[in-house]
């Protein structure tokens, strides 16, 4: 492969001035476009320590409108990224649409040396590039363009950059200061590096590979590709017509659903209640400090038919735990910086740290729910949305996060009634508006979005929790309950 | 003073019912006309420990629409709160307008902690408290509402209750673990709490102490404070006519000004330059890693006339240092979540870590160059932004920040040249615009609000920097220069 990176290419002086001035125009144009267009674009900058990569950004910089870019260096994690999934220090980093975000030591970094230093198996490493793959379509599906630049430096080219580059007094701890050591290295990093660019060298996110021996031709090379990645995308996108929305007939209309199965007649009277809501209070206030003493977290999630009681199962929840113990947060229309990203990013953000458990009051689901339904989300989105959602909540678990899902379900009638309560009472008549009952005449719509939904996303860690609301105290306890049981399944000791 | 709150006052449960039925709906009432204004709520919710401030956020949360409330608890600071300015942790849970926000643990725990453990001796004490003084000043200036109260619960009733509470596993560690320890405390606590209280017991945000030793008054109590406080927040604003604004007469207008002090024959040619750039450029990158090595960081600032070389000077800066050591941020129009909050928001917000500098390409000074002379700021609003401005820099720097100021001068001829010579340019076209050309007929008020804000912002902690610009050349290495010698200046050994 890199072979064919060291062949010498470079451009002298005089050239490199004139191709630099019709460049610039072109880079400043695209950009110019970019910031009225509906996407971002990230440019990952990888390749060995010593290719180039710091002198590149600056090029870029220098080149472009600096304004509407933003360098991102992943390099010194702090314990507030280190408490959280992974890949949350590149969603709090993600440009909005319109900008640019440039991405060094990005998530190819830490599985790149890892896999040098044999700390990661070479299966290890393959699953981690299937995530990085996944995890990049998810960010082009989404419209976001992704420009990856593969510099590549020969042994003697590198090991002559550590030599002379300024004193590197900080070092990435995972990166040899010595430059002999990195010599010895070279070959497994050749291999890693081979094996990481193949894995994730997509249709939808394509590696671009550069000799960078010489600095002028690395530099155009990257200009020219920055300038016709952007011009393409921009025309490809003008060209498209969004995909034929075909009607969706669903044969699957008046059959029962997966929410027939709750059996709804479920209830507990009060006293019986109160002695249970005392108990798995007390519980839950014990699991949190555990919890919070072997620093993990829950992720509840929170859906159910407007109505339902979401609100005050939930505020039973939050009376056990201590305050300092869990944020709540809840989803109503996305700000702009939110719309500004893709859909899963508002959610991404709220979560808090490892021993700090959130709960959402509606949450990504939306996606697949009133999105889907109302038709906010096109079918090709919503899709693939249950993938995506998949993905996001396996790296929750896989980061040591207990995801617990609960969807509380009542009747038409049951709704109705507490509706023409709702608005009969003066303290809870702001809870009613014109567009829960418009969403009531989709019921059907709903619940088959909430089977769907059901199938594509209760998975062996994320499994869904169908609560039966029509008595409100036994969907209360129930959820309690499923909470500390989840819990306690999970902690040690 | 807490004699008055040891009285044996209390609601018994019938009667607590009846007067928990006429609040809610008014606390609701409050809360919905609150989501139409453009001002947020902070309650401090501040006491012993024992006093029940956990008990009251839950009532306050089910008695109110939670969804519209974010509960935050400052307790175990991340790495990253301790690596920024004091008040970072508060500003980044600042409730958006419209919105509530509780603070449990606020400002005044850290320093009430320190006082009692006498860490803190009385006068560093007092000038903490003038500094929350001043912090909640700015934010009742904005608008915001702050309810704070102080829950009094006597000696014996906070044995009990510390001996009561289900086991606190997880403590804040400046809070003795042992119910007897507080019993011994207990004296000194009063005493700081007094001290505490008194000092910020101001017209604009008082306290509101309340006598807790019995649940069902404290949370009646807290719960009319919350309806009148905000009723009569809202009936005062709606009351109140804006300011009456006075034209500005000025009789400066043809004097001359602080920047006509400033030499612009100032001069280097081009061989001289870049003998100095590669020599500044050299020093100032060391001097990244030198910070980084001591954790500490520049906080640049860069403001100046359209046109006089900002972008190309911060270049040279951003050139001379490694990526991963510097944030540049650029301000242009506030999104909306921005705009919900105080306007020292959105930089705070990026503020960066110890060891990572952060540029500013147009900053808080916006405030009184622009908002002023475009009338987007009230003549009461940026007549005090001088302060605010001078507060924010004091506290970057007593946390240890290098605070530099740059205010790039040309002359009026040189800026026409500029201006006409991108109009010609291609790809610089864009940087030009309708704008531009309306600001320049505003020079001489422009060149007042300079002399200003250098006459009130120009302090010893953060002076500004005044830069002849007609030779881009000297502009760049004047400014090379002094950053280097304001971080060498600080820098150890």
């Amino acid at each position: 492969m890199f072979e064919a990176l060291e062949t010498g290419k470079s451009i002298k002086g005089s050239d490199f001035a004139k191709l630099r001035d019709a460049l610039r125009p072109r880079l400043i144009q695209a950009q110019l476009a970019l910031a009225r267009a509906n996407y971002s674009v990230i440019m990952v900058i990888a390749g060995f320590d010593g290719a180039g990569k710091g002198a590149l950004v600056h090029r870029i910089n220098e080149w472009m409108d600096p304004r509407r870019i933003d360098t991102n260096a992943f390099w010194q994690h702090s314990d507030e990224e280190q408490s959280r999934p992974r890949y949350w220090r590149y969603w709090r980093h993600m440009p909005p649409k319109g900008q640019i975000g440039i991405m060094m030591g990005s998530w190819y970094q830490a599985c790149g040396y890892d896999g040098i230093s044999e700390s990661l198996s070479s299966e290890e490493l393959a699953l981690e590039l299937q995530e990085i793959e996944a995890f990049e379509r998810m960010l082009t599906d989404d419209g976001t363009l992704l420009i990856k630049v593969w510099l590549h430096v020969s042994r003697d080219r590198q090991n002559m950059q550590l030599r002379e580059e300024a004193p590197l007094k900080m070092q990435n701890p995972r990166v040899p200061a010595d430059p002999d050591a990195w010599w010895d290295k070279y070959p497994e990093a050749l291999e890693v590096s081979a094996q990481l660019i193949t894995a994730t060298d997509s249709s939808h996110s394509p590696w671009h590979l550069v000799e960078a021996n010489n600095p002028n031709y690395r530099d155009i090379t990257v200009a020219q590709i920055i300038v016709d990645a952007m011009t393409g995308h921009a025309a490809r996108l003008a060209a498209d017509t969004p995909p034929e929305q075909p009607a969706l007939v669903d044969h699957r209309k008046g059959q029962p659903t997966v929410l027939d199965n709750v059996d709804l007649s479920q209830a507990l009277d009060r006293d019986e209640y109160k002695i249970k809501l005392r108990k798995h209070q007390d519980k839950l206030q014990d699991l949190a400090w555990d919890l919070n003493a072997q620093q993990r977290s829950v992720i509840a999630v929170f859906e159910g038919w407007d109505a339902a009681g979401k609100g005050s199962a939930i505020r039973r929840v939050t009376q056990a735990i201590d305050p300092r113990l869990y944020k709540l947060v809840q989803y109503a229309a996305p700000s702009d910086e939110e719309r500004a990203q893709h859909y899963l990013w508002r959610f991404w953000r709220n979560l808090q740290r490892d021993g700090r458990s959130t709960l959402f009051d509606r949450s990504w689901y939306g996606r697949v729910l009133v999105e889907r339904v109302e038709g906010f989300a096109r079918q090709d989105e919503w899709k693939r949305a249950y993938n995506e959602i998949n993905m996001f909540e396996k790296q929750l678990v896989d980061h040591g996060n207990i995801v617990v899902k609960f969807w509380i379900h009542i009747s038409p009638d049951e709704q109705l009634a507490r509706f023409k309560a709702r608005e009969n009472e003066p303290h809870k008549h702001y809870k009613i508006t014109d567009e829960d009952w418009r969403n009531r005449e989709k019921w059907e719509d709903y619940a088959l979005a909430v089977e769907d939904m059901v199938a594509h996303t209760s998975t062996h860690h994320a499994p869904w929790t169908l609560v039966a609301g029509n008595n409100k105290l036994w969907a209360r306890i129930d959820i309690l309950k499923t909470l500390c049981s989840a819990i306690k399944k999970e902690l040690k000791g």
